[in-house]
């Protein structure tokens, strides 16, 4: 088996510890959110926890959750009153616990959906961190399509990199579930990431920055191509 | 003639005394925006004014536009560099300049436009000053539809009420020009406007807030039932 396939189930296999039956669980999205929800599908199949009901942070996860004949498990923000426990990935991870996501364009509703959570736990393998953020991944920022241009010359003015993103499957820009698009922006200078996130935010059009702040995290389980786990509060 | 389409022609008038010839305009939205752009089409079509090009903040202006004849001045974020200067209305005005703005949902596009021009000019009549703000108006924040549920928990807990916006037309919320929701907010406590809206932005699936800073404002011209005008710098 690949050894980044190892360190992630060994992060998604210490996030199933977290869970109690009756939670309303987050679900993330990404490769490491998806080890995460196969581990939990053993659980729910073996009947080893009971009444756990899913809120999807991308509609992809919804898709995998369907997939795996637990539709019926499946809720939505306005069908429960709380989320106990939210488990999702990062691009990056510093030592402060502050993250870069979006490489999957879902930053907005995962940020919707982890921060509202009780609880909210970052799984990772140990490629994912660095000493700061943004390291090797740009940020990645949902804009209103209208803002787009202004947007981008507004970041390259605060300094580096601003591209629109572009994927496979559709021509032009890639769109958000939120129907929106993503600016993927790498800063020239380093900066504090709360500050950032704040800066960036204030942009007339931003609907959501891929910088988490440290503050906002539970826990961070980092799984090593060893299969060990670290756990950083 | 009606005193308040007296008082609002009597600002549109003064307003267009801050164009100029090969000017970018950024057009507001609302009745007083359109006084302002029915002045502007007169100066246009006798040539008072020249080669002027406009870009819109709504959907409801950019027909406007249209039906004026004027299609072929239209212009979108991405086909200029800059905005010589935004004139737009607003539901209520302190007397530090700060606004209260969204009530014909257009607060996004308005804030992406009004912000990015060189000067910001706000033209309202008389019975939209008030002491402190939100005074009779609550503060309309345009949502992501995901996370209606959630904002709305989130800013009763901040004290207050907080209604999803319906409209007639449709069935069912409101949808905003970029697809989003509406909703309508009305604190319990009055709060430092920057604060409030710095508050509510930081909310993820917050897309943008209804205040508006009157330090990013350059003038407020106020008309008066009796035609006159007051400017506020």
């Amino acid at each position: 088996m690949d050894n980044i396939v190892i360190a992630r189930e060994a992060a998604a296999r210490e996030a199933i510890k977290y869970l109690r039956d009756k939670y309303v669980v987050g679900v993330g999205t990404g490769s490491t959110a998806m080890a995460f929800l196969r581990e939990l599908h053993k659980l729910i199949i073996s009947d080893s926890i009971e009444e756990i009901l899913l809120v999807p942070t991308s509609t992809e996860t919804e898709i995998e959750i369907i997939k795996l004949g637990l539709a019926h498990l499946l809720r939505y923000p306005w069908q429960v009153n709380h989320v106990d426990v939210a488990i999702d990935g990062a691009d990056e991870v510093d030592r402060r616990k502050n993250l870069i996501k979006g490489g999957g364009a879902a930053l907005t509703r995962e940020k919707i959906i982890d921060y509202w959570a009780r609880e909210f736990i970052v799984i990772v393998d140990e490629t994912k961190v660095f000493p700061s953020i943004p390291s090797k991944h740009p940020i990645p920022i949902e804009v209103i399509p209208f803002a787009w241009s202004i947007i981008k010359a507004r970041l390259e003015e605060l300094g580096g990199t601003a591209e629109l993103r572009f994927g496979s499957g559709k021509r032009g820009p890639i769109v958000t579930d939120n129907g929106n698009y993503i600016i993927d922006y790498m800063p020239k200078a380093v900066m504090n990431p709360d500050d950032m996130e704040r800066i960036i935010k204030e942009i007339p059009g931003v609907v959501e920055v891929g910088i988490f702040s440290g503050k906002r995290i539970s826990k961070v389980i980092i799984g090593r191509i060893d299969g060990s786990v670290t756990t950083m509060d």
